[in-house]
């Protein structure tokens, strides 16, 4: 088997052979494809597509390349989520203790940020003594005891899938929906859970620009999920406004904890609820009832043994920036857009995600918004609040918001696009 | 400037800037950008194109990366051609000492073989004693006595190409036009040769299989050409069948010597001949008779001093290889077909090519040819002869030519292709 010829038949708008890409994924992973060889591939994967058996191939070639874990021996059913990544996307923390206190277990394998969106495991370290990083036996005992674990990835999942993560990462090639598609499901297959219900997010702030798109990686995902005997359904969901009023770590973490109480805004409780509903009803527990567990308060408590469970003080203050700018409205009427992006990378230039892998967040930074889409707004009122530790930033955080604030006047007819567009299953 | 946008822009078909083009050539040969991201972007480029703006400003900054020559100070006008590479294609060796006994300086800087089409340096190295590396001022030395040399580029005649050709070279991405285009005429306007004829091959034994394809980098190396002062001319000839009767090192050198001693097959000759009325016409030699410099001795006057002045001696027996094996005709008729690929591949494989650059050649190993499309053959009779040290690699080359040879009953007609297909300038 020969490299060139691996890239030179998708170069050529060709099918790779199941051969192929063994042999490739194989060979990347030992280091005998060199990573200039497998970017050139990449582009072409990213330029003249894969067909559905080639895709299936290629993920499973991933899982093949690391261990896989089983979670076969706990009694509980398992579920799992996993969200192609927004703005102000907190959900994962008031989700798994939610659907752990309705009876499935919830072994959440989850990222850090990088660039404009934010990653659960920045959120969650906010919490003063919280870990991310557990062995297989410790993650196994949380799940036992509590019934939901966020945790990291360990190394030993899907190894081919980080490399070639990294390799993509900087060369232009992330977004193939095959490599995309096949980069989230083998991590997934290989963690073993039983049942999984994609987050697909659609619009300025995420990956997937239109639905289109996002109904084919969807779609693409549900169908590897299910080849595998993972019950898989995705749905997709609105990103062109940020999710909640905050955006930024330790922020998202207390919107969060409001939610767990019973309270939190609407579009955050609403998509917690839906995705709930989903996972349980994956996970065969139909008679699940999670509007009763924030009500009564048992995802709260969940959350609480969650953390603890993990070296975290669910009762410790949480981190605050050292310095605040507000940002007022520069009209009176209604804001009629409020851009995720926008919002997304005033976020992460306040401090709150990351450029390159190797940099330090901000627990306390980020945006904190004081008005929605739909909402009535005064000139020279504050409209959101910047945070950070480091105020020389508050300029370019400013510069990122430039055009992604919409305020027509007072009266103008404003609908709100749903937050679940569509369900693909 | 950041190459990942730089990435993005030819990925989703895109213009890339002056400023981009500029800065990634640069960076790219400083090493600051990787080669993982450079083979990305020729991928990129591969499957999107690039139009002749863009080409012309890559060219430019490869021509910027490196020294340039001058041949100003000679008292003849300079006159180079370059070839795109072919199976038996050993014209240069009879044309440089050609051209300059008509009067022009022909600095002719070559390369080596990879794959299955030979390299000129490699076919003269089978002369004993003969030196490709020569420094600048022995370069020169050569052309102002001889009017012509044939040696190896130096290092710093265009070392982003350099770099560049050595990653396409292992990531699939060799055939691009824009590339291929830009890294010809990059080497050859630093080279500073006054002018230019290009001899572009078209056929199975070529780059180019096909007229369109061809065409379209003819015309794309003589714009670039015209636009940096060159007077650039293209030719568009054969390479469906190997030129000339023999495809080897040694063997080849035999071959071009029976050419400037007036005699060597028909379209060695016609070929040669072509492209030396190209040459002076371009260098503004309109009077020159090529014809009468073969046949009164004046080009093989110049092979021979020009030989010498690189210490070869040009009256030393050639090497001749250890083992020979003939294969003969399959069935009695007109041969009319001789796959200029098969037989390239098969003197390849006999030893006189190289699959990486580290690898040496042998000077004996090749094919000869005993007959030509259009000859009568003869079942039994010899049709061509397999030269290798190396005898356990008959079989091999035998395998190559698999159907590359096509006899058809006597009476069967055939016409020849002409050589010179087109002309572009």
């Amino acid at each position: 088997m020969d490299v060139i010829s691996v890239i030179r038949t998708k170069r050529d708008r060709g099918r790779l052979t199941d051969e192929q890409i063994d042999w490739v994924i194989d060979a990347y992973t030992r280091g005998e494809v060199a990573d200039e060889q497998m970017s050139a591939l990449a582009m072409a994967i990213l330029l003249n597509g894969m067909d559905r058996a080639e895709i299936a191939r290629w993920t499973a070639a991933m899982i093949a390349s690391g261990e896989r874990m089983d979670f076969a021996s706990l009694p509980r059913p398992t579920a799992d989520k996993h969200s192609t990544g927004g703005v102000g996307d907190k959900i994962t923390l008031p989700l798994a203790p939610l659907v752990a206190a309705c009876g499935a277990a919830v072994p959440q394998l989850s990222g850090r940020g990088l660039g404009h969106t934010g990653g659960t495991l920045d959120k969650l370290e906010s919490i003063p003594g919280w870990r991310a990083l557990l062995s297989n036996d410790e993650m196994m005992g949380v799940l036992r005891d509590v019934g939901a674990v966020i945790c990291a990835a360990g190394d030993g999942l899907a190894p081919a899938d980080k490399k070639l993560y990294a390799l993509r990462d900087v060369t232009g090639t992330v977004e193939a929906i095959p490599l995309i598609a096949s980069s989230i499901m083998s991590k997934k297959i290989a963690e073993g859970t039983g049942s999984l219900v994609l987050d697909v997010k659609v619009g300025s702030g995420a990956f997937m620009k239109n639905l289109d798109d996002a109904r084919e990686l969807a779609s693409t995902m549900v169908g590897l999920g299910t080849d595998h005997g993972v019950r898989t359904v995705a749905l997709l969901t609105g990103m062109s406004t940020p999710l909640g009023l905050t955006a930024g770590n330790a922020l998202e973490v207390r919107e969060s904890v409001e939610v767990l109480a019973g309270g939190g805004p609407a579009d955050v409780v609403e998509l917690t609820l839906a995705l709930a509903r989903e996972m349980l009803d994956a996970a065969g527990l139909k008679d699940a009832d999670p509007e009763k567990a924030l009500r009564d308060g048992s995802a709260m408590d969940h959350w609480r043994r969650m953390i603890a469970a993990q070296g975290g003080d669910p009762d410790a203050p949480l981190p605050v920036a050292r310095e605040r700018h507000v940002v007022t409205a520069s009209a009176t009427g209604v804001l009629t857009g409020l851009d995720a992006y926008a919002v997304g990378v005033a976020a992460w230039r306040l401090g709150a995600g990351r450029a390159r892998k190797e940099d330090p967040v901000q627990a306390g930074a980020g945006v904190e918004l004081h008005a929605k889409p739909g909402d009535q707004v005064t000139a020279g009122e504050p409209l959101m609040t910047l945070h950070t530790d480091t105020p020389e930033r508050f300029a370019y955080a400013i510069e990122a918001l430039e055009g992604g604030v919409t305020i027509e006047p007072a009266g103008t007819a404003y609908e709100a696009a749903p937050i679940v567009l569509e369900r693909i299953a």
